[in-house]
């Protein structure tokens, strides 16, 4: 979204201010699975704010930019590919300048080691906050739906009844 | 989207409540995948109008939400997890409170009998009406792409050419 | 979106313009999908410009829509289903008539033959412009991720670092 629609949506009611906003988190949830995918460590840090909290699993995550940057280290050595598929995005606004969602994501793993490529089902519950008009990750936790071949045993669940 | 959001659209142009709308439905068929794979029957059935029609298969689905409920009721204990990706929404507006969609789905089974995981890819056919502001599904109808490793053996094809 | 629609958005300032316009391009990216999942190769070559470029991998692609329609003649005898789940659209405006896209592609493929699903995970890069009030591929570029028992082995890559 250009600089002028953004400018023009602070001018409009707050219905159409929630779908220009609607637009940008899903882009950035987006740009996550992309950079991902790319294995750009500085490109995905870019995306959280300095005082993020980010929780993959019991044990595994980080709190702060600087301690989740170091977390992305190893992706690029580790797999040869990986494909991370963003879908059944929810989002809940807060406030004009917080944002809550819940996204369905299957990450499929081709790892460098010679192994089955390992699959990953999951939902990310995001928090998001708008900082100097850019929207951004504030919270991300993944919960996940189950794994096949996956190198990561131990996850937090979806909690299903 | 919040109350505020509802009644601001009842104000705007017709494209503008298409947007809104169209959020609305996209919303609802997250739901409905959500509550699919967190196995809570009582708020998927909630998903549909008094007097809807599910057809998941030839002899397999329900004529108003009380049959449709207990459809449901088989899938805490006949599965371990699943996982439901929609995309590829396409939404067509019959009226203001009528819409129709097609929705590209991939479901991944995983059962609690030792057996291997079942996928089914395949598409949702819908239709939403509007009741007091709030779109639900009146009918919905799977076509089924292709299964792998899936319990169910007969299903209305996607119709390929 | 009906002509109405079309026509309000006109009306109405860039941001909610370029909202109805990313509706109308996701909408294009879903009707691509669908139209070669159901072996439509007709309505396949109606969504690109009689110019348009497409590019699949080294050495395969089509320059022009003639030659891009010669291109899908075997889908239908060489599959015997595939499903196109498209997700992570993220949409640019060059203009009012020109936009830019990628998109995440997960493409199952059940072959004719004995023989394994052939699986895709890649990333579309899309041009697109709006002609007659029509938003139409221009040019259309698939990036591999990863492929699995596919039957196409040389591909272009994503890039990734």
């Amino acid at each position: 979204m250009s600089k002028g629609a953004e400018m023009s949506a602070d001018r409009t009611d707050p219905s159409i201010r929630h779908l220009l906003d609607s637009e940008e988190i899903r882009r950035l949830i987006a740009d996550y699975a992309f950079h991902m995918d790319m294995n750009h460590p500085k490109e995905l840090a870019d995306l959280f704010v300095e005082d993020c909290e980010v929780i993959y699993g019991p044990g595994f995550g980080a709190k702060g930019r600087a301690e989740y940057a170091k977390t992305l280290e190893g992706i690029g050595t580790f797999f040869e590919a990986t494909s991370h598929h963003v879908s059944n995005i929810v989002i809940d606004f807060v406030s004009d300048v917080e944002a809550r969602s819940r996204t369905v994501v299957w990450a499929w793993h081709r790892y460098r080691k010679e192994r089955p490529d390992g699959h990953l089902w999951g939902q990310y519950h995001d928090v998001f906050v708008r900082v100097n008009g850019r929207w951004l990750f504030k919270r991300r936790e993944l919960r996940t739906t189950g794994v096949k071949d996956f190198h990561v045993k131990i996850m937090h669940p979806i909690g299903r009844s």
